[in-house]
């Protein structure tokens, strides 16, 4: 049965995915001859920047996730439906999703990336990911009740498996996620649990490339490193996670840490939907999509943001997977729509890097731009500034913004209930159940 | 084995849930010459007053709750466990917990209460109650999924059908629900669902007395049954809910409504550990207690709260189940089990009823005080006050506050992701799986 939806004259645009750049192609759309589908599972939209907020007790779930009825909701012409796609048909235009079949002139395929775990089935079961706010509750739960159950231990030993941390992947989630294990460790945890050996908790940061950050400068690896030692960070380069069956990781350079909790950040690959030709599909397990998004042998289908390879001199490896590429690649392809419709021609998508960022900690941020790098308390302002600037259009924003400023001047962390959000349901049933 | 606490030459006092009664007899305690533990199967303390602002999008859980340990921070000889109690051992003063044995000198039952659907097997599957965070976040994800679900359907009547809320009981939590889903279906669904027959939504609210509140005055009665039929929700009194399958809910009068909700508000019995005599549980399933909160038959064992069932000469079936009842018998418990331990003699207790409310609306509320009673823009003043005033011991207060301005203003809802707690993980596998 067809989704139910309103009869149009106008050519129909169907968007899979609410993340940056498929809210961000809808809303350049506004007020355009086309009848907008925005496909999600969730209701909502993650603002995932700040999942590692969630995932260390600083904000609660709803300051980061706005409902995406919410952001449309002066926007006509403009349908949402809550589904999972399962399958694309190109020959018939058309899409089988969890509540129906969807036809569609044009389909954009914006679905992201998820954890990639490269095929290991031991890893795939212990390692928790770091995608959605499902998987944010799920760590700060894990993180929480480590306490909890270290208190039922009779021996400092033990008690010391149970709570350290070890994250595989020192890119910005790892980077940021090990910086904000260190100061709830440091504020909460040895505050809330006097009994237990809190400060002789490790976390352990590997990455297996020889530097931090390796898509940033080498002045901001250098810089993030050494605020991460400072804060008693264990840093790993050139080391990969080899083997973990929930109570020891084993680490490439031989070591081994005992540790009840691996986080991993390692890794990712594009959400890939069932339907195209697997030529289709390129490194990353990404969409390999031409200078104007269109995806490889499919003119109507295009792919932007995580999920899409788009190769570019200086990005022979595809463009790096961050929202303002997500948002560009959003407001070229919405031009680019509007031209193919007019049957003018189509204008190259060119990504201008206007700077990046990480934060590691209070006053702790590295920041990069264009003519211009800095480190420390300047560059953890400037991370705050552009964040609450991004988070303009999220109505929660004054939530966020007040949680931040009570985080920051009581030392403390807002959001510590230990509950894990269960799986969507319309999650499909073939997909791998995750904690 | 044993739950492993510091050895110490004071008595044992163990309390077991974190609610009103229990956070309340633990904080009078302070200072006292006890060792203190307080067990609960959750991590935090849930203000159940607003429980209803959960379950209708106007608040986020973390609001709400607060973490066990964030409120005693400050408490020396108090200790927490997270974990639920499975039985009672009388003989040997001990209970069995699931991380363990836990001796006691002095044991208080404060585990409150749970929602009663008097052995109806129908009922227990398909009617969802409202007693915890994860309850109300099933109710704010139904309800929001109601409308998602009803776009997927071709015919008005169906759409109606999907969208229809049957409450079943009229008391405090039955009133504010139906007053809460009329402003969020005409101020939120109505906006997000312009493609539905939101005014055609209907709102049930079954109550078997005669009267709505009929634990208030009449005249708080008649204006709480004006102002929801002036919200558009159809009230049926001296009516029971007699059977549902999950599609049309069957009331004694013999009327039938089409529904794919029912929310159960309309009997809650106290949760009874096993282990005691069956002579000490008497009406609603309660522990009978003397005056000094003593069960009946156990001199070292106490009951306070919801699960107390203590009779007065103005209460012959037993104090009414509110957060005041819970406080003052927390209060006068923690004079009587220092008295206890002096071997001086206890006092007992006496309930002051300052007063009781319940709020509809926006500006709609009825309020008795013990010389005054008010209804309306005032009433909801007192109402807004007063709990702002209970809030305070909560560090989430400001954003309580913030988040209900918000709301106030901008006539819209904070939290509308659709989105479940999981079963908590120390939840005993026996008890019934309940969304």
């Amino acid at each position: 049965m067809d989704i139910n939806l309103p009869k149009s004259i106008l050519p129909r645009v169907v968007i899979v995915g609410s993340g940056f750049g498929g809210i961000q192609l809808a809303k350049s759309l506004k007020g355009k001859p086309f009848q907008l589908v925005l496909l999600d599972k969730n209701n909502y939209h993650t603002f995932l920047p700040l999942l590692y907020q969630v995932a260390t007790a600083g904000l609660e779930p709803d300051a980061i996730a706005e409902p995406v009825r919410e952001i449309f909701s002066e926007q006509r012409n403009f349908f949402f439906r809550m589904a999972e796609v399962l399958r694309i048909d190109p020959q018939q235009n058309q899409l089988e999703t969890t509540i129906g079949l969807l036809r569609y002139d044009y389909l954009i395929l914006a679905s992201g990336s998820q954890a990639n775990f490269y095929g290991n089935e031991e890893l795939t079961r212990h390692a928790l990911p770091m995608k959605t706010v499902r998987n944010a509750l799920a760590l700060r739960s894990h993180l929480l009740e480590n306490g909890e159950r270290a208190l039922e231990l009779l021996d400092k030993q033990q008690q010391m498996e149970q709570l350290n941390i070890v994250i595989a992947g020192g890119g910005p989630t790892g980077v940021e996620l090990a910086g904000a294990i260190a100061e709830l460790r440091d504020i909460v945890l040895a505050k809330d649990y006097p009994e237990l050996p809190i400060k002789q908790m490790h976390i352990h940061l590997v990455e297996a490339n020889s530097r931090l950050l390796n898509t940033m400068a080498e002045d901001s690896s250098r810089k993030a490193y050494h605020f991460l030692r400072s804060m008693g960070v264990t840093v790993h380069l050139k080391t990969l996670v080899q083997s973990y069956e929930g109570t020891v990781v084993t680490l490439s350079n031989g070591e081994s840490h005992p540790a009840k909790t691996l986080f991993w950040t390692a890794g990712v690959e594009g959400v890939i939907i069932p339907g195209l030709s697997a030529t289709s599909v390129g490194k990353g397990n990404r969409y390999i999509v031409n200078a104007f998004n269109q995806v490889e042998g499919y003119p109507t289908i295009f792919a932007i943001g995580d999920n899409a390879l788009q190769m570019m001199p200086a990005y022979p490896h595809g463009l790096p997977g961050l929202a303002p590429v997500s948002i560009q690649q959003g407001q070229q392809l919405a031009r680019n729509l509007v031209a193919l419709n007019r049957k003018q021609p189509l204008q190259p998508f060119r990504y201008v890097n206007k700077g990046v960022m990480a934060v590691i900690g209070r006053n702790r941020a590295v920041v990069e731009l264009p003519f211009w790098h800095t480190q420390g308390f300047i560059a953890w302002l400037l991370w705050m500034g552009v964040h609450l600037l991004l988070l303009v259009g999220f109505r929660n924003k004054s939530a966020t913004v007040l949680n931040w400023a009570v985080n920051y001047f009581s030392y403390s962390r807002a959001s510590r209930l230990i509950a894990r959000f269960q799986n969507s349901p319309v999650e499909s049933v073939t997909s791998v159940s995750r904690p």
